[in-house]
């Protein structure tokens, strides 16, 4: 698979976080010849915090994920990922191998297993081989190390064209607090509560439920803000651990929720870029709407919708779309008060194009690679922005031939 | 264009509905070479109800009819349409030219401007040229046979690859009554109130408030469940006339509606059959739901799904994409209670892949034209069924250069 061409050029150096170490291997559970498992090892006290899809048939991986968050943080903890089966939609098989997997490195690693989290991400519905899985741990608990997260990313990754990895560090009363994470996505991106994997560790000090909250909160700003192809994942799942070893608390620091909404809105860009089959970048922006949340709504109805993707796919400046997804999307909106920008080019204003509007102008902007939609709906202050891609005959032919 | 896969082997011989004449003529409004205008008038009496998209930014032509609906029957009535431009978004100017296309029509037959209907159907955004339209009024009128309802489909189509009619005739009281549709329709297909443009005529007796409630229903059971994208137009019309020709009233007729709905879900079912691209036709069955409304809604979300649509394009039996759409509907669903169908192979049931399930079997239906997917929720009564085809490489080359 070629690389998108929205890719960044390179993985970034990301800062080793105190406190975390990583291992990754090759179990084989469905790619040959990749590593396809990799595990994460937090130092005792680490606050972990976690969102997830809220799809109605979500995976087991996401099940026990959600039933272990919020325990007590006293001990170590580890996360265990493998790609290549999603173990969705696998019945009581799915739960008994996520029990097997948690077992097993609860024992070679002492972690108690209320402390272990796993997950899962590729193909819904096969049985996951676990025993694929269980016989690396010993390998990986073995390996551990503070610095392989870029093979981390890598070995999580399915459809993605490129691994996926951001950092920031923030200076806070003079001492430093860093932060690293990494995601994996490419297809079936349309989070709702959530995202695709995502795993970001820093060495602040904040309690879980603090954590917990300011997750919550970024979230919405950033993975909810997202959409490749509207489809909603039955494992989406972004987790934070907080090691505590900067000894920096960072409750309530804007620094460091800054920081922090920094390196998720990165991640979930890259998510954006490796959109399968994607050539171009498309940011929307929604002003003067009723609320925000109507912003955002109106924003997804443009991002989502196929006859505006595939116009930015030909590059042709239909802004008619964008009026017919302003339409459709159920927000509150005034034809007459509507005006729509490509870039910088006023493209119409008042319920209809503007005096001004030039084709050449509006062909121009959508021959960029990163194109900017702004729509004002005149109604009232909310706003809103949502990141997606076009859609081409890449997606056509990753989709029609993904798993037979 | 080539002519869909899916379409029917010819245009159906539509019985004449007495009250009602047709006219077609080329405006050149875009189009070159083809008719692309149709006029109907209605005999006096004529019971006239529609439905239209509740899309905020709907055309000036939809707003126009809306307003007339449901005023007094004595006199003739008219529906004027052209396609090419749908004079959707184009502020005063598309308001004026309804305007004088109403006034135009209104002096060319004696006809009152507010039993004068009209539509428009085409690229959003660009001002209709009107004169191109009313130049031809003259010419229309005095062309009116009551055997033009063939060349009229074909004079409202856009990107359609086949003209759709359907009929019934059904016997009431010992005496016939007739129903003739035709309907226009093939990207931005995912009707919410109405769908496309779509003409339907009886020359059954009812009043215009029974008339419009009984489209009403219908429009719910019939074009409210198909979808090509999950675009919903600015446009969408659809109306009825009744002329009362036949002297049969056909208040509470269940005959009389069972014709209707024959009728309608045949032009809906035409409409999906030519939606771009398409080489599918796909029925998704509901069962099993907490409502009706529920069941309709994991239907279209399964309909609307690209991964699942580009699957159907591959011929692949993906049924974890179809759990991924359930499981993202936002209807009650129960992973462990779910099962799923591809014709009559039983694919899976209680959360998991059937153990009589083989891939051979699911692959072999997938080959069909016709696609029956069918989903048992197992938590109530609610049932629904939609409609919608493949999304495909022929999707991307219409929609990626339909405009410049």
């Amino acid at each position: 698979m070629a690389i998108s061409p929205l890719a960044p050029d390179a993985f970034p150096l990301l800062p080793e976080i105190d406190g975390v170490r990583f291992a990754s291997g090759a179990a084989g559970v469905k790619y040959e010849g990749r590593n396809d498992v990799m595990l994460v090892e937090l130092t005792a006290g680490t606050s972990v915090a976690g969102v997830f899809t809220r799809s109605a048939t979500r995976s087991a991986p996401v099940l026990d994920c959600q039933s272990k968050l919020g325990g007590p943080s006293a001990d170590r903890a580890a996360i265990l990922v493998n790609s290549g089966n999603s173990n969705a939609f696998t019945g009581s098989a799915g739960e008994m191998s996520v029990e097997t997997i948690c077992d097993t490195v609860a024992g070679a690693t002492g972690i108690p297993k209320s402390r272990i989290f796993s997950a899962s991400t590729g193909v819904i519905g096969e049985r996951l081989p676990h025993d694929k899985i269980t016989d690396k741990v010993a390998d990986l608990v073995s390996g551990l190390s503070p610095k392989g997260i870029e093979d981390a990313a890598n070995a999580i990754m399915t459809t993605d064209t490129f691994a996926k990895g951001s950092s920031a560090e923030v200076l806070i009363d003079g001492r430093t607090v860093k932060i690293s994470g990494i995601a994996k996505g490419s297809g079936m991106i349309a989070p709702d509560m959530a995202t695709m994997l995502v795993y970001i560790f820093t060495d602040a000090k904040i309690e879980q439920p603090a954590l917990q909250a300011l997750l919550g909160a970024l979230t919405d700003q950033t993975f909810n803000c997202i959409t490749v192809d509207s489809d909603t994942s039955t494992s989406d799942s972004l987790m934070i651990a907080a090691t505590g070893a900067s000894g920096v608390d960072v409750t309530d620091s804007a620094g460091f929720t800054q920081a922090l909404h920094s390196v998720m809105l990165d991640l979930a860009h890259q998510v954006v870029r490796d959109g399968e089959g994607a050539t171009k970048f498309v940011e929307v922006k929604v002003t003067g709407a009723a609320s925000d949340a109507e912003a955002r709504q109106v924003g997804l109805s443009i991002a989502n919708s196929p006859l505006v993707k595939t116009a930015i796919a030909g590059e042709d400046p239909n802004w008619g779309r964008i009026v017919m997804a302003v339409g459709k999307s159920g927000a509150q909106a005034d034809r007459d008060r509507l005006s729509i920008k490509f870039g910088d080019v006023l493209v119409a204003e008042n319920g209809w194009v503007s005096p001004y509007y030039s084709e050449e102008a509006g062909a121009q902007h959508m021959k960029q690679q990163n194109i900017l939609i702004t729509v004002d709906l005149g109604i009232g202050g909310g706003i809103g922005t949502v990141w997606t891609c076009d859609l081409t005959h890449g997606y056509i032919s990753i989709n029609a031939d993904y798993r037979s």
